[in-house]
């Protein structure tokens, strides 16, 4: 088994959800995270600015802010067999993909065991 | 060693806490998270409430909610010696079983090492 | 590729983030938590409160509360190669250690696979 963790924007969550409940992994679970990556203040972005781009696109601002300024996004959790990992995390990033800093990460982690806490079921079965 | 990971009720925190630390396991780290399972409208829950079943229960609204909306639960994350996990396993299962939807999952993960902070200490001693 | 999750005193993340950016660990996923570690009451210092030490300092409360209360804390996520665990580690730790109960714990976990959504770039690369 492996645990899919994604984390992906905020404003993604819905449409991501829609899209795994379509695929066939209606199980999941989120939380709100806050993170950043590499990124380091974008001097041509801020130019594009100056030269009169739209200021009020959330990327933008994301993109010019101090590298080290912690982001606001969500973390989501699935639960596969193996051999589901690809559809899944091809699914996450056909909802997710808008080419811009920030579209998130999808860790892939082993997991040993699983066990319904309801029916005592363990393994695959039970998530 | 391993991390075990419970998805529990909010209202099993407290019980939760207290069986965990009669049983010998006090260190945890807790967050909310927000989940949804496999389950679908249920239609025989929702016949059973036109027939009067009283509608206060949390689990009954839980119960006939749409598939796709997430529900706030608790996270609990315990690291254990391998030889634990059965104990802990049958701890948390005993408190939290309820027999309805929405009891939870337990997942048990490998954790490579443990350091802690205060002292540099290494490995299981350090939980 | 490892997972290291760091459990630190809420009033050191500032700290912590810049330290991490200035070692060359700039991207990374933050959240709250609370927790709980093995320590029970404190009689000691107890004593020395009734002695008249201040009692201001929050590592002193936090000392003497009931054992099971739990403690809110920030947790850190950093992914990196396996050969970069150690100097992240002592990063961590030269921040993080005041030799006082509650500095936090260091957990070590392996990681599959590492996905950017933006570019579908793979592997350590895509941290």
């Amino acid at each position: 088994m492996k645990e899919v963790i994604a984390i992906i924007r905020m404003d993604k969550i819905n449409d991501t959800k829609k899209a795994l409940q379509e695929a066939g992994f209606p199980s999941m679970t989120c939380r709100r995270v806050s993170g950043r990556g590499k990124k380091k203040v974008d001097y041509a972005l801020i130019q594009e600015l100056i030269d009169g781009k739209p200021i009020g696109d959330p990327n933008t601002l994301e993109s010019i802010s101090e590298s080290h300024r912690l982001i606001s996004k969500r973390m989501i959790i699935v639960v596969v067999k193996d051999e589901e990992v690809k559809k899944l995390v091809d699914t996450i990033i056909e909802v997710n993909q808008t080419g811009n800093m920030g579209d998130g990460k999808i860790f892939v982690k082993n997991i040993e065991e699983v066990i319904r806490v309801r029916t005592d079921e363990i393994g695959i079965e039970a998530v």
